[in-house]
């Protein structure tokens, strides 16, 4: 199965675009987890207990455990996910970009060692860089297009050719690196006209992933007026911090799933007249 | 002190502008390490010490050990490189590119974590994704600009406003991201009158981080006359490949440490006259 199906199949079966962003920081832990010597792992699985049933996928975000040396713990949330939700999407945000071996090395942390189902990339030095991703069929390659910090502009809205440079880039992976149908785009959720025109770009199939509702403010109604496909679907709309810090005490947990509930639902809500 | 003056110190004291890329991997290993059980330490220590002598810094490769969950020699390497070799500049190539506190945590990684003197980073995401880096003013922030792939040219060589991406690239960092003297750009040597051009841009004072000789064939007089500032300095230029596995055998450390000798001495006649 591949990442494309296995994602068309969770979107379909879940009834949710959710995405969880697992981000978890060690200066935001749940007051009850503040003293335990395995909070990140705590945290994470009870993060993602409590939002499963409401979401297409999970997305751990590399970062978060790079900086304090807890790969160990992103290797046992990924096979958390893996054994307990296995139909869920697995993408590891690493926003990787390199060449040739190291490259290929990369590609090996991301779909051996931590084996993720997709992961993000950044287009920067062109498609070669991606091909030791490409090369595992099965596999999902999510690339960098319009990012949803206010500086994504410096280089992606610089007009090639008649048009933004993020455009170029929509074009370029729709239409060049997937030939075999394992890319998406990261297009942020804070610039709705953008995401709207990628759409336009790619056509149905192209998955997008939408950072940007939540703590980042992206409305989700004009979100899914803008991302959505003629299906009224092809979005992971990924939520991080609005959910994982949703509750502080004891009902962390709890607090995390009724917001992930209320996102999805606000989701479905709004792309139910794209689905008639 | 800072990244630029250490560096700076470095070229002038050890009369060298080579970086050793430290990419280890197990598949290549000399035969006398292969069924050591930490052959992966044996051989970046060895490579440190042969080569040190020859060289402005060492530049190691995070995906060589991510790909196989060796963070903690990754570790080991830097703390050795910084007792050991305390004037040579220890660059981490990790090529991050993100924002807000995902790219602070990836700050935290490089220069908490690793305690590198400077890091690799991605211009895809525009500046706010670089200020967690430029916030740690006395480090270096070598931004990615013509990289020495083919592929690179798919996004780089984009006209933009009559120029090259990459040189809209060279501009913006030299001018705006530069502004407390931290950073540094990437230019590989496999395109020698792109190094021009960006050496031209950006004038005396931006060191370059020039990969591409060795085993990617790039020229190492063509280099140096292109890419030198005035002074007949201003590059770090990596070879990896070429030296880690210049030999397989007992005498493997040795050959390192002929072909560092050899690569440095090739590279200063290159810019002698460049120097007078």
């Amino acid at each position: 199965m591949t990442f494309h199906q296995k994602l068309n199949a969770a979107w379909q079966e879940q009834d949710s675009l959710l995405m969880v962003g697992i981000d978890p920081d060690l200066d935001r832990m749940p007051t009850p987890l503040k003293h335990e010597g395995d909070q990140l792992w705590h945290f994470c699985r009870g993060i993602i207990d409590a939002t499963a049933p409401y979401v297409c996928g999970f997305k751990p975000q590399i970062a978060y455990f790079a900086s304090i040396g807890a790969e160990s713990v992103l290797q046992t949330v990924c096979d958390y996910i893996r054994e307990h939700y296995p139909k869920l999407a697995l993408v590891l945000d690493a926003k990787r970009g390199d060449i040739g071996s190291t490259a290929e090395h990369y590609a090996r942390e991301v779909f051996e060692r931590y084996q993720a189902d997709a992961v993000t990339i950044s287009p920067y030095m062109g498609m070669d860089s991606a091909l030791p991703y490409l090369a595992r069929r099965d596999k999902g390659v999510i690339v960098l297009c319009r990012t949803s910090n206010a500086g994504g502009a410096d280089l992606q809205s610089l007009e090639v050719a008649g048009r933004p440079l993020y455009l170029h880039v929509a074009d370029m992976v729709a239409n060049k690196w997937n030939e075999h149908g394992q890319c998406g785009l990261v297009v942020g959720a804070t610039f709705e006209k953008e995401l709207e025109a990628v759409r336009r770009c790619v056509g149905d199939d192209l998955p997008l992933l939408v950072p940007g509702i939540g703590a980042q403010g992206g409305d989700i109604g004009k979100t899914c007026l803008a991302g959505c496909n003629s299906q009224g679907s092809g979005m992971m709309i990924n939520s991080s911090r609005a959910i994982l810090y949703a509750g502080s005490q004891d009902d962390w947990a709890q607090k995390a799933a009724e917001a992930a509930k209320q996102t999805r639902d606000a989701i479905n809500a709004a792309r139910a007249p794209l689905k008639a």
